[in-house]
């Protein structure tokens, strides 16, 4: 099941990956065109982008309605996600955090005054890539301006607000235990709670469907975040309560996904699952 | 007649400007919006979001259709300027260009990680007050989508391309003299031809309409940009030749006017004017 679970993700990520392809190349004016082509393609690939799609296809029950909008707005999200990355790691400010994380080394193509400017553009394009899904043959304009407001939401609180909430997390989970959750879950979350949502809303998604799979979103990356931290412990102690909390937050996770068409559950919750087989 | 032109102006920046206040607010979380609302309303007042007004209400023939989208398009518009205003003069890197210009002196609250920081989320922040317009009763959901397809990719010219595109305006006028005009005139321009067009959109004018006042918009630009430049040239030589391009400027902006209610081009050519007096 977790081959086929493993194939379910790679085909929507080779999707994404060729929806990029066709929509980020570089064009007139060079200048700007060719460092965000660098940026979005050397951004590392998230899960976010693949979340969104499978919620879509969850809540639209088997039928086609909105997935190729998802799959356009998964692209978008990685053009949002390869602008954060980029961001965090500007050739001049590209050092060890005050957070523990690790930070992925990157190839510096260009100098820190083209990156500031290219990310600077990325944002408004990745948008645009949003806004222009409209098709007027089917009337999905409100959905897609939705869409458009939790983009925004999301990526100025991962672009501002990214910094401290990360900290909040790191220090939250330290000093009190897993009692926290629920203070934490009140936040906005990330890149994943947006992409499980806006592809619920392009799937036609109830609202309380759209909550829920919000929600799912945010454990999913509270999960990938626990993981990421829980490496860089050494002693076993901390190690143990950090996959106590990992357990706590998988079965809120899964909890979100109660109600839902079973066989399609199970994909689903794949994405936990594949984060802690890397574990 | 200058001076009904001046309260014109004066009344719909005064609605542009509470509508700013009402929308851009120190709220939670704090240490994001204190900041942007700083830059907000530090950056000086640009005449681009009153031109969106004015094409809006241009187009609509007096009815009140698309009006109070169009004073929330405007608001948007400022926050990018201001994002745009705020990025060129970051603390640290706030000194004279390579292209002679006048630099506002502007006051450094916080630091450059903060103003940075701030800036990533002006931008979507401002998109965010545009695609929230959406209001079921009046299906403009379409008109809308138009419109932040028209912000993004002015912002990403603006952001990245506005530093080739004003070096190269300022080299094409001093090489070759006001036949290049037509030449400047494809380039997407800034953001008053994308205020014009906004509005236009928002007022449903038809795809002419929208293409003459964004062109209106776009000779505006160019005329400020003049302007700014002959103040800055010592022969009077080049004063001359600057004024007599300013003089083509204006008679192809007022050219673009042709056709149009001709009692509301006066107020609307009135904004020429007005820079004109300040010479």
């Amino acid at each position: 099941m977790l081959h086929n679970n493993q194939q379910y993700w790679a085909s929507i990520n080779q999707q994404i990956e060729a929806h990029l392809r066709k929509v980020v190349t570089i064009r007139d004016p060079v200048s700007v065109f060719e460092p965000m082509h660098h940026l979005v393609f050397a951004a590392p690939r998230d899960t976010a982008p693949a979340l969104c799609v499978a919620a879509c296809e969850l809540v639209s029950g088997g039928c086609s309605g909105g997935r190729e909008q998802a799959v356009a707005a998964a692209a978008a999200l990685h053009v949002m996600h390869a602008a954060s990355f980029s961001r965090e790691h500007l050739p001049l400010s590209d050092r060890p955090s005050l957070i523990p994380r690790p930070r992925p080394m990157i190839h510096h193509v260009f100098g820190p005054n083209i990156e500031l400017l290219t990310v600077d553009g990325m944002i408004p394009f990745g948008l645009e890539l949003v806004a222009k899904l409209d098709d007027p043959a089917h009337d999905i304009s409100d959905r897609i301006l939705r869409v458009i407001v939790e983009i925004t939401r999301a990526i100025g609180s991962q672009g501002v607000v990214n910094g401290q909430y990360s900290e909040l997390l790191y220090n939250q989970w330290n000093n009190n235990g897993s009692s926290h959750v629920e203070s934490i879950q009140t936040k906005e979350g990330g890149l994943h709670a947006c992409g499980a949502a806006c592809g619920a809303i392009l799937g036609g998604g109830s609202e309380e469907e759209i909550e829920k799979l919000r929600n799912y979103g945010l454990y999913v990356e509270m999960i990938q975040g626990m993981l990421r931290l829980s490496t860089m412990m050494s002693s076993s102690s901390s190690k143990e309560r950090s996959s106590m909390r990992v357990e706590v937050l998988r079965n809120l996770a899964l909890k979100e996904l109660e109600g839902f068409d079973e066989s399609k559950v199970e994909v689903m919750s794949g994405l936990i699952e594949a984060n802690l087989s890397h574990v």
